[in-house]
């Protein structure tokens, strides 16, 4: 069901790529479209590829910002009615494919149709599909081995893999990172037990940082993650009881993290640039509101770090 | 004609009711689109009920807003090239939709077949229609005598009438009524004489408060009002002589009501709940600007009552 | 190329004038679409002629801004991932269309048909085409000698010729010229001899001033430059070495012109309303941030000086 819809949308991506600066080549029966590797892609990509992420299921406009407190001229504005199966079934980044020449997190639909995460599965987000669309954040094109790793993962043949790429070194594929903003709430209420499944609508907003030097992922990394830690607000409209709220919510700003308070770069340094070194309560919004439906009642916890965002866009 | 193009919207909407959380039912015939009752509803669903209630002659977008200013991260925002009739033929709330059993504000081009109202003869906004749309402000789906009465007074059969019907309680009323800032500014300058065929464009702009409690309509009411009254910012190109501009400006704005000061739901509760007892004046933007065609000049009155806003929304 | 897409939507925009409040009319074969001289227009009206001026190569919308800095509750938000062509071989008003009797500034595709500007021949930017679309700043519909010279130096015959017209005191007119924040941006760097196809994607954002009254072409053109001179903020990405950028990116701002700090219509009034004795070095944004893609600098320089807009607007 997810992979079906975004494989119309990919299809009508990849049919006209010129249109938004990406070149479509096939491998092992594949189609790769490639945003931000062998061509500087570009801003409109950038939102493909985050529509592509999210199943199609949210809108994601490019807008104008607050210099001063973002330090970004641009921001990324992102709104689902379907925040759940936008975000943890499909844009969470919950899939590291791997082979021994080759590494890109994995993110998009085809994550439900290989349906081996445990969130997947705790939440009954899995499916089988026909075709599977997916978004790699790397800066090289997958060769025949990844896909066959991925159709085989995915339970379908390769020719029925569509694949979207970009580094977080490219235009496409910093607006495509900076447009999870909601997908780290989700998750976040997720791990602190939260019953995401009373999340109904969300919106998200997060600056648009300057892109990083080509290989040097590290910076890609960093400054794409400090937009969503350090300047991101996100808006839950929830229904569930008040307590499960209180309970949780000023746990979920990124501030309630150890490893807060400087850019993502310096910390991931720190750890050797190891990921599951990282504080994971780190990876969340610099800002929350969460409004209950059923109370009527809204909280509002966290705050946007201009500093860093200042020391990591500008470094 | 305002309510055959709004027709053909309605029409796609009701095909595919899923897309936006809402649910289609029939009753004597005619097609009801639940955007809050029995469903969620969602912020599409929302945009989409403002859409309807504007005669689809409007582009109505969430954006984020500043929350420091407007106590929300998200705000409404409306354009309009057609005002006279987007507001005052269709989305003025002025058809109070009533039997004995039901009660809902009633909006939409409907008004306009049925022509009842002072101002809609005044303006000559009457119209002849095959099928009727219209919204209905109200947690309760409408029976068949309501059906009957909204289609004898406009004078088509029950199979001919579209309702879509939200409570002020659900994520999409909720938006509904925030998109009326542009009306309240075209039916209080009506009000005060002014002769507003001479408004040419307008935009609007106001926060997206937090829905208040099922049931509890006298804090929805409130909410979304208070969001208008205390929150709206609304742009008008007239094009007239700059006296008939000069005489009316100040007064537009909220802030010019003896009743301007307290959340609304507090005034409403002191003249007990009866909307007749509140000073007319109060239903106005918080901020007008008339820019004036004809001569160039600017009028600018009102402010933002952030404080009020706080006192309503996160109560 | 340019001609041939951007006559698609001038078909289109042609076939439904009404909808944008616009007219239609033929002279000597040629297409005119009149938005702002018999009819009053709309603010749709000026995104679509925005999109005609830049070859249909960017998304151009009317967002709220903060008043309190730029003077005016709406601005004009473009984003184009084809800033060259969009800008210098289309929009850029490099075509003074002149007879005996007649005067319109000429921007969009089809410049690059006539061919004769020295910026679109150093450039390549230059084209063929079977029918040619412009757009004319001017409070008077070009009769049939304008046609007929537009088509000779285009090399179309006079009914390949498709117009949109509106002067600077209109509403369509003035959206249109806040629009070009980018274009300024890309002329400045192109004077100063910055190497402007390594310009990936760019944004502008601008204040929408208020329409000065019809005939007063002076204050026409003074608001609508000074919300890009003084109010505009741009954001370029470029690939090029850091010392390409460093060596102009300070001198891009309008602030380095001599004739910055008052409002245009004064500094034109002092050169006896002659442009070109005006410093060219002000007209630029007055905000201006380059990404370099290349290195992941960024340089900022310029700032928005609400004084001078609230002169320029509410005078």
């Amino acid at each position: 069901m997810l992979n079906q819809r975004t494989s119309e949308f990919f299809t009508r991506l990849a049919s006209d790529p010129d249109a938004q600066r990406c070149q479509v080549s096939k491998i092992a029966g594949a189609t790769l479209l490639d945003a931000g590797i062998k061509t500087p892609g570009s801003l409109r990509a950038g939102i493909s590829l985050a529509r592509l992420c999210m199943a199609d299921l949210a809108e994601i406009s490019i807008t104008p910002c607050d210099p001063s407190v973002l330090v970004s001229n641009n921001a990324v504005f992102v709104r689902s009615d379907a925040p759940l199966r936008a975000c943890l079934a499909a844009q969470y980044a919950g899939w590291p494919v791997q082979t021994d020449e080759y590494f890109a997190m994995g993110s998009g639909p085809m994550r439900a149709a290989r349906g081996r995460e445990q969130a997947l599965i705790e939440l009954q987000l899995t499916e089988t599909a026909e075709t599977v669309v997916g978004v790699l954040e790397s800066d090289q094109l997958p060769g025949a081995d990844v896909i066959g790793l991925i159709a085989d993962q995915c339970g379908v043949a390769t020719n029925r893999v569509q694949l979207a790429i970009a580094p977080s070194t490219s235009i496409a594929g910093s607006v495509q990172v900076v447009a999870r903003a909601i997908e780290t709430a989700m998750h976040q209420l997720h791990e602190l037990e939260f019953e995401v499944r009373s999340i109904v609508s969300a919106t998200g907003h997060a600056p648009l940082p300057p892109v990083a030097k080509p290989g040097d992922t590290v910076a890609g990394i960093g400054r794409t993650n400090d937009a969503v830690l350090y300047g991101s607000t996100v808006t839950l409209w929830v229904d569930c009881e008040d307590e499960q709220v209180a309970a949780v919510a000023a746990n979920v700003p990124s501030n309630t993290s150890a490893d807060y308070g400087q850019p993502f770069a310096t910390t991931f340094k720190q750890y050797d640039y190891d990921f599951y070194k990282v504080d994971p309560m780190l990876f969340s919004p610099a800002v929350v509101t969460i409004h209950n439906l059923r109370s009527g009642r809204t909280w509002n916890h966290g705050q946007i770090a201009t500093d860093v965002l200042r020391r990591s866009f500008l470094s």
